[in-house]
C-alpha cells in the first residue's frame, strides 16, 4: 500500500467508526440495537448517499476494489471473527441443554416453515421475486428458500445483549435455535453452491465435516480447553497467555470451517462456545475481551456492510415489500409456533419469533455470495438487505413489547442539572433539606412548600443517614408521574444521624408517587449498593459539576450491573 | 478475497500469533522482552526458514503480494496504530515536564552523536557500508546517519513495560527522548525522501506541520479531550462511548500525520498522549484497552515484520558487524553522555543509553521505505534488521544490569508441587504444622526434624493466624539459600488463634535464611495483601490442584501489582 492508500484507509476507518458509533448511540436513544445505527452509517457512507453526493471523495476513501478495499474488508473480516468468538463465549451450554427441547422445536419449525414458504413462493412467482431471466430456476428456488430460513447470529446476539436478555433462558433458546438454523442454512447453501459448480456431488463430506467439527468442539475441544486454561494461567504470562490462546483458537477455528467450506464465522463461534464454557476462564478476562471486541471493534465491521451496494439505483419497492412479508410470516410464525409447541408461554413464544426474525449481517453475506455467483441480481440483493434491516429493526422493540418488559430505573436517568446543588447550603440537616427540596420542586414544577413539608415529616419519623457519608432523604408525593431525584453535595457534611456517626457529604433526595411502591425501594437499594465502594465515595465528594456526577453514577451503575 | 485467500489469511494470522506468543514466552523465560520472540517468530515463518523448507506452503500462507498480503499488512498496520495509541496513553506528561531537562539533554546528544558518527562513516567508507554503485552518495549518507539516529518507540515502550520501568522517572526520560529523536529522525527522513523526489524544496511546510500537530495535541487537543470525556461518559453508552472515542482519535491522529508526510504512527502516538493525560479516563478503561492491544493484538504486528525479507541470502557478516558496532557506539555513548550531562547517576546514565539503543520495528520500517525507494540494497537492509534485533536484545538485560535491579520475590515462583498438601493432615495446629513442615523439608532436601522444630518454636512465641481463614507460620533456618514456601489446605480448618477467631483453611509455611531479613517481611505482607480480597479467599478454599493454586497466586499477584 502506498502512502496515499494508507491515508485513505485510516480516514475511512475513522469515519466508519465515528459515524457508526454516533448513529449507534442514536439508535440506542430510539430504543433500537446500536448495531442498526452502525449498519445505517455504512449505507450513508456507501454509494447510496456519500457516493452520490461526492463521488470523487467517495472513490478515494471507500474504493470498491484495489488495496484499500482489500485491507478494509480483511480488517472487517478479522473483527467479525473476533466478534463471533465473543458471541460464542457468551453462550451458556448448560442453559442450552436445560432448554434443549424448546431450542430443538424452535429451530425445527423455524427453519422448516420459512423454507417451505420460500420454496413455494419462488416456484409460483419466480419473476416477481427477482429471478433473472438466465438463472437456473432450481438453484434460484433453493437459494430463496435458504435466504428466508437463516438468522443473523451476530445481530441476534447483539440485540439480545443490548436488551440484557442474552444470558436469560429465553435468550439461550433463541441463540441455540439460531445456531442450529444457521448451521443447517449454511450447509444447505454450501450444497447449492456445490450444485452450481460440480452438479451436486461431493456434498456429503461437507455435511459430515461440519457436524464433526461442531461435535468435536462440544466434546473433546471443550475438555481440552478446560484442561489447558489453568496450565496457561499458571505457566504463561498474564494476561497475554490467555488472550493469545483465545485469539489463536478463534483464528484456527475459523480456518477449520472455512476449509470445510461453510463460512469461517462458524468456526470462530464454536471455538468461542468451547472456550466460554470453561469455568477456569476468569470473569475479568471474559469482560475484557467482550468489552473491547463488541463495543470497540465490532462497529467497524457492521459499518462496512453498507459500503458494497447502491441502495437507491437497485431499489424496487414491490419486490422489497414482498420479500419482507414472506420472510416475516415464515420466520415469526414458524418460530413462535415451535416455541408454543415446546410449552413456552404465549408472550415468550412471540418474543422468540421476533428475536429469530432478525436477519442482519448473515443475510447480507449470503446475498453477497449469491450475487457474485450470479444466482441473484442486484434488485433482489437490495431487497434482501432491506429485509435484513427491517427485520432487525423490528426485532428488539417487538421482543420487548411481547415480553411487556419495563426498563429498570437508573438513578442517572432521573437527574436534572437544576436539581443538583453543590455546595448544598445550610449548616443543619433541616436547612440542607429545605434547600435541596426547594430546588428539586422548582425543577420539576412541583409545589415547593408541600415537597419541603413531606420531606421533613419523613425525616422526623426516621433519620435517613445510611453511613459512609451518604444520606437518602425521601418522601411520597401524590400526583407524581415517575420518581424524581435531587442531589446535594455538602463539603463540610451535615448530620443525618447515620449509624456510623459520620456526617453526610452527599445527599440524595428521592420523591416517588404513593402508588409506585417499587421505585422507592429500588432506588434506595441502588444508592446503598453504589456507595459501598470506597472508591465511589471518594470520587463523590470531589465532584464539581453535574456532568461529572452523571458520569460517575452511570459508569458505576454499569460496573455494578456487570459484576452482579 | 476468494475463499482460499480467506483460508490462507486465517491460517497465517493464527500461525503468526501462536508462534509469536510461544517465542514471546520463551524470550520472557530468557529474561528478554517478549517482543523479540515475536520478531524472531516472523523470521522463522518468513522466507528465511519456512520459505526455504516448504516454499509451496509458504507461498500459499504468506504471499509477498496479492490480496492476502495486502489484507495481512493492513491488519498489522491497524494493530500497530492501536499499539502506538496505548504507548502514548501510558506516557505521563507531568513526569516528562519534571524530567524535561534530562530528556532534552539525552535526546540532543542521542541524536547528534549517532548522526555525526553515521555521517562520517558513510562519507569515508560508503562501499563497506553497502552503498550500491548507482546510488546518490548524498542521499545514502544522510539516510545512513538517520538510520543510526532514530530509536524504536514501540520496542522501547514494550521493553520498559516488560521491565516494569515504563512509568518510572527513568522510563519517562527514555520515552521522552525517544519521542523527540523519532520526531526529528522522521522529519529529516521526510526531507531526504523529498530530496529524492523533487530535489529538496517544499520541506519547510512538512516541518512546520509536524511541529504544529504535536503542539496542538499537547495543548488544545489535550484540553478538548479532557473536557469531552466526562460528557461522553455521562451521555453515551459505557464502555462503547469512550472506547469508540479512543479508537477514532487514534485513526484520525494517524491520518493527520500520514497526510503531513511523516509516519502515521506518530499521529496515533500523540493522540494517545493527549488522551492518556486526562484524569477523567477511568483506570478500568485504561487497563482494558492496554491489555487487549498490547498483550492480545500487538504480537500480530511484531510477527509480520520478519515476513518481508530473506535473512539468509542477503546476510553479510562483515557489514552487519560494522553497522552494529557503529550504531551501538553512537547511540549508547551519546545518550549516556547526555544523561550524565543532565546530572543523572552513572548507573542510570548507562541504563538510559542501553534503553535508547533499541531500534526494533522503526528501524525496519525506515529500512523498508529506503529499500523500496532504491536508496539502499538488500544487504544493508538485512544488516539494519539484524542491528535492530541485536540492539533490542541487548537493551533489556543491559538496562537491568546497569540498574543492578533485583527481581521482587513472588510467592508463586517459590512454590513446588511437592510442598503443596491438600488436604493437610492433622486435626490440631501442631499436627498440621508437622505435616506441612515435613513435606516442605523433604521437597527441598532440608533436615526434617530441624525444620519442624524451628517452625513449632516460632509458633509458640506467637500464633500466626492472620484472620480470614489464613495462617502464615514461618521460621528462619540457617543454611538456606533463598526463601522456600509450602502450602496446605485444610478443609475443616485448623485453629491458629487468629484475631478474628476463624480457623485457618489455607496455611502458608515460609522458611527464610537468617541473614535475608527482607524476604520474610516481603512474603508475609504479600500474602496478607492477597487475602484481603474476599474473592481470593473463596477461590483459595476451593483449590484442588497445585496448578490451580499457582494460577490463582499468579493472576491475583498480577492484579494486585496492576492496581497499586
Amino acid at each position: 500500500m502506498s502512502g496515499d492508500d494508507t491515508l485513505s484507509l485510516l480516514l475511512a476507518l475513522g469515519l466508519l467508526l465515528a459515524l457508526g458509533r454516533a448513529l449507534g448511540e442514536l439508535a440506542f436513544r430510539l430504543k433500537q440495537a446500536p448495531v442498526l445505527g452502525e449498519i445505517v452509517a455504512g449505507i450513508l457512507l456507501g454509494p447510496t448517499v456519500f457516493g452520490r453526493v461526492a463521488p470523487g471523495a467517495f472513490e478515494t476513501l471507500f474504493p470498491a476494489e484495489g488495496p484499500v478495499a482489500i485491507a478494509r474488508d480483511g480488517l472487517a473480516g478479522f473483527v467479525v471473527t473476533l466478534f463471533m468468538l465473543v458471541a460464542g463465549m457468551e453462550v451458556e451450554l448448560s442453559t442450552i441443554w436445560r432448554r434443549g427441547r424448546a431450542a430443538f422445536a424452535v429451530s425445527l419449525t423455524g427453519i422448516a416453515i420459512p423454507f417451505a414458504l420460500g420454496l413455494a413462493a419462488a416456484l409460483f412467482m419466480p419473476r416477481a421475486l427477482g429471478c433473472e431471466p438466465g438463472a437456473d430456476p432450481v438453484v434460484f428456488t433453493l437459494f430463496f428458500a435458504i435466504a428466508l430460513s437463516i438468522s443473523a447470529l451476530p445481530v441476534i446476539a447483539r440485540t439480545l445483549m443490548d436488551l440484557n436478555l442474552y444470558r436469560s433462558d429465553l435468550g439461550m433458546v433463541v441463540i441455540a435455535s439460531a445456531v442450529f438454523d444457521d448451521l443447517v442454512g449454511w450447509i444447505v447453501f454450501a450444497i447449492v453452491l456445490g450444485m452450481l459448480e460440480h452438479g451436486g456431488q461431493s456434498v456429503a463430506p461437507t455435511v459430515a465435516l461440519v457436524v464433526g467439527y461442531a461435535a468435536l468442539m462440544l466434546t473433546a475441544g471443550r475438555w481440552a480447553i478446560d484442561r489447558s486454561l489453568p496450565w496457561i494461567q499458571a505457566h504463561l504470562s498474564w494476561p497475554a497467555g490467555v488472550l493469545g490462546f483465545a485469539l489463536v483458537l478463534a483464528l484456527f477455528g475459523a480456518a477449520a470451517t472455512q476449509w470445510i467450506g461453510v463460512h469461517a464465522l462458524f468456526g470462530a463461534f464454536m471455538a468461542g462456545v468451547a472456550l466460554g464454557d470453561s469455568k477456569h476462564l476468569r470473569e475479568t478476562m471474559r469482560t475484557s475481551i467482550e468489552r473491547f471486541v463488541s463495543s470497540g471493534l465490532a462497529p467497524l465491521f457492521f459499518a462496512t456492510i453498507g459500503l458494497g451496494v447502491d441502495f437507491y439505483v437497485h431499489f424496487d419497492l414491490g419486490l422489497a415489500a414482498l420479500v419482507i412479508v414472506i420472510a416475516c410470516a415464515g420466520k415469526v410464525l414458524g418460530c413462535a409456533w415451535g416455541a408454543r409447541w415446546a410449552g413456552m408461554s404465549k408472550r415468550e413464544s412471540w418474543a422468540v419469533g421476533f428475536g429469530m426474525n432478525a436477519r442482519g449481517a448473515m443475510e447480507i453475506i449470503l446475498g453477497l455470495v449469491a450475487l457474485r455467483a450470479g444466482i441473484i441480481g442486484e434488485r433482489l440483493f437490495v431487497a434482501l438487505v432491506l429485509m435484513a434491516l427491517v427485520t432487525s429493526i423490528m426485532s428488539g422493540p417487538l421482543m420487548q413489547r411481547s415480553l411487556g418488559q419495563r426498563r429498570s430505573r437508573r438513578i442517572h436517568e432521573l437527574l436534572r442539572p437544576g436539581a443538583f446543588k453543590s455546595p448544598l447550603l445550610g449548616r443543619t440537616r433541616t436547612d440542607g433539606l429545605l434547600h435541596l427540596a426547594g430546588a428539586l420542586a422548582e425543577e420539576h414544577k412541583l409545589p415547593v412548600a408541600e415537597v419541603q413539608r413531606a420531606v421533613l415529616a419523613r425525616e422526623r419519623v426516621q433519620a435517613t443517614g445510611i453511613g459512609n457519608g451518604v444520606a437518602v432523604p425521601h418522601a411520597r408525593l401524590a400526583g407524581l408521574k415517575g420518581p424524581v431525584v435531587g442531589v446535594g453535595i455538602s463539603p463540610e457534611g451535615l448530620d443525618f444521624d447515620a449509624p456510623d456517626g459520620r456526617p453526610a457529604r452527599i445527599v440524595f433526595l428521592i420523591l416517588t408517587a404513593p402508588q409506585d411502591d417499587g421505585a422507592q425501594v429500588e432506588l434506595l437499594a441502588a444508592i446503598g449498593r453504589l456507595f459501598e465502594d470506597p472508591g465511589v465515595r471518594e470520587r463523590a465528594v470531589g465532584l464539581r459539576s453535574f456532568t461529572e456526577l452523571q458520569a460517575l453514577l452511570k459508569v458505576e451503575a454499569a460496573h455494578a450491573g456487570a459484576s452482579r
